[in-house]
């Protein structure tokens, strides 16, 4: 890791284009219109793909292994909040006509957040063996399939997308990292670090608020503290 | 609250019809292209409004304040997967042409979740005050604002949205409830159930994947476990 560890700390984000988002692989925009009760209703909905996510406990480090990276919908949402007040008439201002007329002042490290490793669902293949491709591909530990644990599932967002999360959970040592890998899909342009976070530094972490995470990640550290950690 | 509960006991949803998702106010695609150290990436984001979370808990019941609801992107999802296999390439299958063609026989109730009180950040005030309205008109209670403690925040979906969500805790009494009040907001046809949840039973109904839920609850109610109930 150390070679993609060195590419993120010297991170160059270069000729940001915001263009229209045309039948998009990853995320897709629909409207429903029903009667509820004999109500009119109308609501908009998002279709993605379902996620899986992993969080791993070296138990060789005593550390919780999240990821590092740069994230694109990170950096515009950041970087827009530098530039234009959060705008209550989404109608009015639309995101591709603002994204595309600021400039791209905040640092691109305003777009690196710390994560679960995690993936979509877009393979033919158990939720487990994704998550194991996932944990191989992102953080370079080779986990036996029996290892992975599944803790629970939870919809995406109730008014969007609902797509299904599931968690799951494995330990790992050091002997099970592989040299060369981990990182990301290179292909895809992915620069993934790891980050080692010590078991006594999981409240201080969890509540900083300057760390850009998802709830995803509060959750499954919470739930490590009550089930692991304490058990 | 009992007449809106006997509407979504009786749930009915009828001329259910799917349409394109134009100029929507809540949901707005984009993507962006740029150079990773020198790499070619393109990403597809959206722009949604920034969210507040009320955890509530009522001393007089001892239970956890919770709302019910018929979430029609869950129905829609719900629905989809009772229907048609995950699809792994989403350019082939667009959610237009699939949930405009595929029959709605999912009982309307697959659509109901239990979520934290929560609003989105639609006005010029400050995120306490928004949140004080929405447990007002969502569940019914008059909370004076400075008993709506902040917990913390975090970004919605970092492969997608990225807006922030915070969360708010609040305790409130049988006495605080204001009569006629609570249900959502009848004019955009809400109709919202509160959901006592007693505090001896929060890790069943945590880990009860039958019951539709954000990762926001999972999060608020471990928080709650550990700081208050725990304290």
């Amino acid at each position: 890791m150390a070679s993609s560890a060195s590419k993120l700390e010297n991170l160059e984000i270069k000729e940001m284009q915001v263009v229209p988002c045309t039948n998009s692989p990853y995320i897709q925009s629909s409207r429903v219109t029903f009667k509820q009760n004999g109500i009119n209703r109308i609501w908009d909905y998002i279709r993605e793909h379902d996620g899986v996510y992993i969080l791993l406990y070296n138990t060789t480090r005593q550390a919780l292994v999240l990821v590092k990276q740069f994230r694109p919908a990170l950096y515009m949402t950041v970087n827009r909040e530098q530039h234009v007040e959060q705008s209550h008439d989404l109608h009015k201002e639309h995101v591709q006509k603002i994204d595309s007329s600021i400039p791209y002042t905040a640092p691109p490290t305003c777009g690196v957040s710390y994560e679960l490793c995690a993936g979509i669902v877009d393979k033919q293949t158990s939720l487990e063996e994704i998550a194991k491709e996932e944990v191989f591909e992102e953080c370079g530990y080779d986990v036996p399939l029996g290892d992975i644990k599944r803790v629970s599932a939870w919809r995406g967002g109730l008014g969007t997308s609902c797509n299904m999360h599931t968690l799951f959970y494995a330990e790992v040592t050091d002997p099970m990292l592989v040299s060369g890998a981990g990182g990301g899909n290179v292909h895809e342009g992915e620069q993934i670090e790891l980050f080692y976070l010590p078991v006594g530094e999981l409240r201080s972490f969890m509540y900083n608020e300057d760390i850009a995470k998802e709830c995803s990640l509060l959750f499954a550290l919470s739930w490590w503290i009550e089930n692991v950690q304490k058990a």
